[in-house]
């Protein structure tokens, strides 16, 4: 299972009643945080997600209102006695934003920088989590990013027997092991089934409608999609600073197939996000607006 | 008259219920604000303190908890429709470290770096307010900030009358300029009796006890002082962080001959600072506690 919970909800600027936009993910102790913006430390407190075990930060773009929090979050991470390096992700230039950032923060860990080519996608874990990370269209190199749980097949007591394989060595082939039993070495393929459906979910912030999206958020499970603009009046701001209408991004969501859709990433002259909602149900019923500390654990269907 | 603001009153780390240390002085339109850690800009909206008018940023030092909010700050100022130079005062390093924080925010106006040599006082003006720096004795290069009005003497009419000034010349005199009657040019000093008590308030974070303090706030309206630590349990800390306790911020304000002392940057450990005020009541009766959004109005005395 995973448990995830959006931070904050604002585009651009933090306000006083709507922290900027974030997402945190956690699943077996490791955890990935997606955007961080000023402030994010004190909506991770708020929301009570642990600093701590934050092995990846995923960064989507070099705008202040997704990355200003990194040096604060950061130097809290190290007071929080984390000591193990953190992989931080982003688009090209990671690398040097990073050491301009971190001028003055002085962090008891490693830092490690993966850069993507801005185009292409790239793979990592965390955990028991995979990350994949695509480009997406806006102002500036941006990108989106995937998170999966894959499921192994179901284990098959009956064939497990038929292979003389000693029940004590089950649990080993069910974790994903191989095992040697006398001279024979059986690998889990020979008794599990085929790969389950695991879980997905889609973050993307600060883009336009694109087909990367559709393609990586392909039947997810939860999708998080920015909807900077409420409705078509705003289009045309839209396409110039490289955001997306409420309803752009319900459309994004019923082309993947996706089971649920949060918006996220409001314009400051949005007062009350919830007034737009039919803006996006209207396109995908399953849509909801985010609000910031929005929780919910995903778990595997059956 | 100066209004003043004390933004946020925690250290090291913004909490739930506690923003990052700053102070915000505005006068006659000109702002100054000092400090910027981690939230201060969301802290001045909920104490309705505006972006725009800021026309000096004071740092103290390069922790990021003093310094980590000012990309937004300056972002979101440039939103306000601010079009008009900045000025960022502070300790060695500064213009190396605004490059640096600024790589992610495009400013739609000039920041100029004002860097002190660490060691010298330096003085500039914003607006009719003086500003006064000096060094304080953190782990790192560090600076206090006095900040003053001055006030000319009284006008004496029976003097101007004596002198033959016709009655619409001494708004002139009185606004400080000079003005020619015939042949004959008259000053202000004609006229105005000595210079009569300004306002002065001293500012001073991340600093262990120091004669700077002292000197600077001699007779000061007000001092901001730090108390990160509340009682002498906590000495050697205080000692080895560069910090001050309740006591030792009290023993200044008393040794200057202050009017009034706000503690402020509590070390997260302390729940609620109100606890220990009598810990600097007893040394200074003046002194108070402050919380965020604390405000004051200083004017003249009489």
């Amino acid at each position: 299972m995973i448990d995830v919970c959006l931070l904050g909800t604002a585009g651009m600027v933090p306000l006083k009643d709507r922290w900027l936009t974030s997402f945190y993910l956690t699943s077996g102790g490791h955890s990935i945080l997606i955007d961080c913006g000023e402030g994010t430390q004190i909506a991770m407190a708020e929301a009570s997600c642990r600093l701590k075990p934050i092995d990846t930060i995923c960064l989507t773009h070099f705008h202040a209102d997704h990355v200003a929090g990194l040096a604060g979050l950061l130097l809290s991470m190290g007071n929080a006695g984390r000591t193990e390096d953190v992989t931080v992700v982003g688009p090209p230039g990671l690398a040097h934003i990073l050491q301009c950032l971190l001028v003055i923060a002085p962090i008891p860990f490693k830092v490690l920088a993966c850069e993507t080519d801005g185009t292409k996608e790239m793979s990592l874990n965390c955990g028991d989590m995979q990350i994949e990370v695509f480009p997406v269209e806006h102002v500036i190199p941006c990108l989106g990013y995937q998170i999966t749980m894959p499921r192994a097949g179901r284990f098959d007591p009956e064939k497990a027997k038929s292979l003389g394989i000693p029940v004590r060595a089950w649990s080993v082939l069910q974790g994903g092991e191989p095992v040697k039993i006398g001279e024979t070495l059986f690998t889990p393929a020979d008794v599990l089934g085929p790969d389950r459906p695991g879980l997905k979910i889609l973050y993307s912030t600060d883009t336009r409608p694109c087909e990367t999206i559709v393609a990586y958020g392909r039947d997810a499970d939860l999708m998080v999609l920015e909807a900077n603009y409420p409705d078509d009046e705003k289009i045309d701001k839209a396409r110039q600073w490289g955001h997306m209408t409420f309803a752009e991004a319900a459309g994004l969501a019923k082309a993947a197939g996706a089971r649920e859709l949060w918006l996220t990433h409001f314009s400051q002259s949005i007062t009350d996000p919830k007034e737009f909602e039919e803006n996006a149900t209207r396109v995908f019923p399953n849509a909801r607006v985010g609000v910031d500390g929005l929780k919910k654990t995903l778990n595997f269907q059956d």
